[in-house]
C-alpha cells in the first residue's frame, strides 16, 4: 500500500451501519444513508442489506453511478436544472427517483423532462428550518410550492425535506405539514438530515425518514460532537514521514490533496487531523502534498520512513480526493474498493 | 458544459507562460514550471515550447504521468521512500530525473534503487531557509549531506533547493554553496520556488533556476499578493445558481468538492472565491456541493438557473478536484483537456 492512501476499517463501518439502522428501526424512521460520504457501491449495498430504504445523493451524477449498480431508490438533494433535469428524468426509468425543489423556477423544466420520459418524479419541498442554506423560508411558502407541484404533470408532491435540523425545525415542519394537509394534500414523507443531529431525529414528531452520510465512517468532527465514538471511526489516511527537519517537527506526505483543508466543524482548532500513533502531536499546517506535524517533545518522535495513520477532520471531502479505498479488518487487507462516484 | 466545471482561458495561460518565461530568460534562470498546479500534458507542452528547461513535480506519480507524455526532464520535490524510490529509479531510464533529500535516512534506499536500474539520479539537497517545512536546518548540514551524496553510488549531488524563498534565503544558500565548494564539490544548481516570490528569484544571487506552478493559472491569492493580475487569472469554476432562498442569499452548485475550502493565502478573509458577475457578493460558506453567496442588495441578484464563474482561492487543489478542464479562448470552447495526473 503506497502512501497517501485512504484506508477503511470494515468492522467499524459495519458497527456504524448497524447502530444507526437500529436507531431508525427503533423509531420507525425510514433510513436513507447519504452516499456523498462514501461514493461506493459496496458500502451502499451494506447499508441496503442492513435495512436502508434507499440512498440519498447530492448530485445527479452520484445517483447515475449508484443506479448503475442496481440501487433502486434514490433521493437527489440538489434541485435539478437544465440538462440535469433531463438526466434525472431518464434515471427515473430505471429507479425510483425523488428530488427537491424550493421554488417554482426549476419546476417547469423538471416537469417537461419527466413528461418526455413518461415518468413520475417524487418531489420533496426543501425547507430552510434555520440552517441558512437552500430551502423555502416559511411554512406558508412550502404550502404554496406543494400546491404548485400538485398541478404539475410528471411531478408528485411527496413531502418535505430539511438539512440540517436545528432547534425549531420540529415546529417549522409541523406547521408546514398542518398547512399543506389542511388544504387536502397528504404529506407522506418528512425527511431530516445530518449526522450530528441524527439520533435526535425522533424528537421531530413529524419526521418519517432520516438522511445521514458521515455516520458510516466518522471523522474528527464526529468525535467532537459525539455522533461517532473514536473507536468506530473507520477511515484513516495512511501517510509516510518523509522528513524530520527539526526535533519538534515531522513532515508527512499527506497534505490538502489527500486530507482536505476543511476544519473539524464545531472544533476549529487549527489542526488538520489526528494522528493515531502520536496523540500529543498536532498536524498544524498542510501544503498540497506535505503535512507539517508539531511534535510534543515526548520521546524522539517518528523516524523518516515511518507510517502514520491520520483521522481526517471531515471525511466526505477526504474520500472524494481518492480513487480507491483500501479496506481492512483489524489491519488485514480484505479488498480495494473504487470510490465509484468520485468527482461526480 | 455541465456545472460545476473547471474552465481555462488559454489566452491568459499563454500570457502567464510568456511573462514568467521572459523573466527567467532575462535573468538567465532555468525555468522548471511546477506541474502540481495543472497536472496536464498539454499545458506542460506549452511551457516547454516556451523555453522551460524541464518540469517540477510534487510526487513520483505526477512525474510518471508526465514522462509518459514525453517530458524528458523532471524534478520531483518530495523525498522518494520505499517503493517510490524504485519507481523513481525506473523513471530515470526514460527521463532525466532530479530528486531531493534532506537527510541520509532515505539515501541508501534511493542509491540501491538507482544501482539496480543502472541509472544516475541527480539530487538537490532540500534546504529550509526559513519556510518551516522540510529541509536541512543549517548550511553546515547541507554540506554534510552533499559530502554523503558524493560517496553514494547511483546518486549525484547536483545542488540545492528551497521552497519558499523567504528573506534571508539568499544569505543561507550563499553560505551553503560556499561551504560545499570550499570542500571541492561544485554546486551546479540552486533551485528556488514559489509563485509569490517568483519575480524576486534574481535577487538571490546564487539561484540558477526557478520553480513556480500557480503563476500559470493565477487565483485569488495571486491577485492579492500581486503575482498574477486579475485579468490574467485563467481558471474559473463555472457554477449554476440552484436556489435563491432569500433576498440577500443565493446558493450555487459549487462547494468544497469543486472549489476546495482553502483560504486565499495571505488574505484569509473568510471568502471562498470571487464571483466575476457579482463583484459585491461574498461566497461566505461552502458545503460539499453548495456555495452560499451573500448578496450585497445592489440590484435583484442572480436568478435560479443563472451561471456564475468563480475565481478559486487556491487554484492547485481546485484543479485536482476535476477530471478535465474546459479550455476556451475568449469564451469560445477550443478543447477539453484531461487533468492527467489528478489524484496522483
Amino acid at each position: 500500500v503506497d502512501t497517501p492512501s485512504l484506508t477503511v476499517d470494515l468492522d467499524a463501518v459495519e458497527r456504524n451501519i448497524s447502530r444507526t439502522q437500529g436507531y431508525c428501526d427503533e423509531h420507525s424512521l425510514a433510513f436513507h444513508p447519504h452516499a456523498k460520504t462514501h461514493k461506493s457501491a459496496a458500502i451502499a449495498r451494506l447499508q441496503l442489506d442492513a435495512g436502508a430504504a434507499g440512498l440519498a445523493c447530492q448530485t445527479v451524477e452520484e445517483a447515475e453511478a449508484l443506479a448503475g449498480t442496481g440501487v433502486a431508490d434514490l433521493t437527489v438533494c440538489l434541485p435539478a436544472l437544465g440538462t440535469r433535469a433531463e438526466r434525472l428524468a431518464r434515471l427515473a426509468r430505471v429507479a425510483r427517483i425523488t428530488s427537491v425543489l424550493d421554488s417554482t423556477v426549476a419546476l417547469d423544466g423538471l416537469s417537461r423532462a419527466a413528461q418526455a420520459q413518461e415518468v413520475k418524479i417524487d418531489i420533496l419541498v426543501e425547507c430552510d428550518t434555520g440552517g441558512g442554506r437552500a430551502g423555502v423560508q416559511h411554512p406558508s411558502q412550502a404550502a404554496e410550492l406543494a400546491a404548485a407541484l400538485g398541478a404539475a404533470a410528471g411531478l408528485n408532491f411527496a413531502g418535505l425535506l430539511t438539512h440540517p435540523a436545528p432547534p425549531g425545525a420540529a415546529e417549522w415542519l409541523a406547521e408546514a405539514k398542518r398547512t399543506i394537509e389542511a388544504a387536502g394534500t397528504p404529506v407522506d414523507r418528512v425527511s431530516v438530515g445530518g449526522t450530528p443531529t441524527a439520533t435526535k431525529a425522533h424528537e421531530i414528531e413529524v419526521a418519517t425518514e432520516l438522511r445521514a452520510g458521515t455516520y458510516v465512517f466518522g471523522d474528527r468532527a464526529c468525535v467532537h460532537d459525539g455522533s461517532v465514538p473514536l473507536e468506530d471511526c473507520a477511515v484513516r489516511v495512511l501517510a509516510t514521514v518523509v522528513s524530520r527537519p527539526a526535533e519538534n517537527r515531522a513532515i508527512i506526505d499527506a497534505g490538502s490533496k489527500s486530507l482536505t483543508s476543511d476544519p473539524a466543524f464545531g472544533l476549529d482548532d487549527g489542526v488538520f487531523g489526528a494522528i493515531d500513533q502520536l496523540p500529543g502531536a498536532r498536524l498544524v499546517a498542510l501544503s498540497e502534498e506535505h503535512g507539517i506535524v508539531e511534535l510534543d517533545g515526548d520521546g524522539p518522535g517518528p523516524g523518516v520512513g515511518e507510517r502514520l495513520s491520520v483521522l481526517p477532520n471531515h471525511v466526505c471531502p477526504a474520500v472524494n480526493l481518492h480513487d480507491r479505498m483500501v479496506v481492512h479488518r483489524g489491519g488485514d487487507l480484505v479488498a480495494t474498493w473504487p470510490v465509484l462516484a468520485r468527482r461526480r
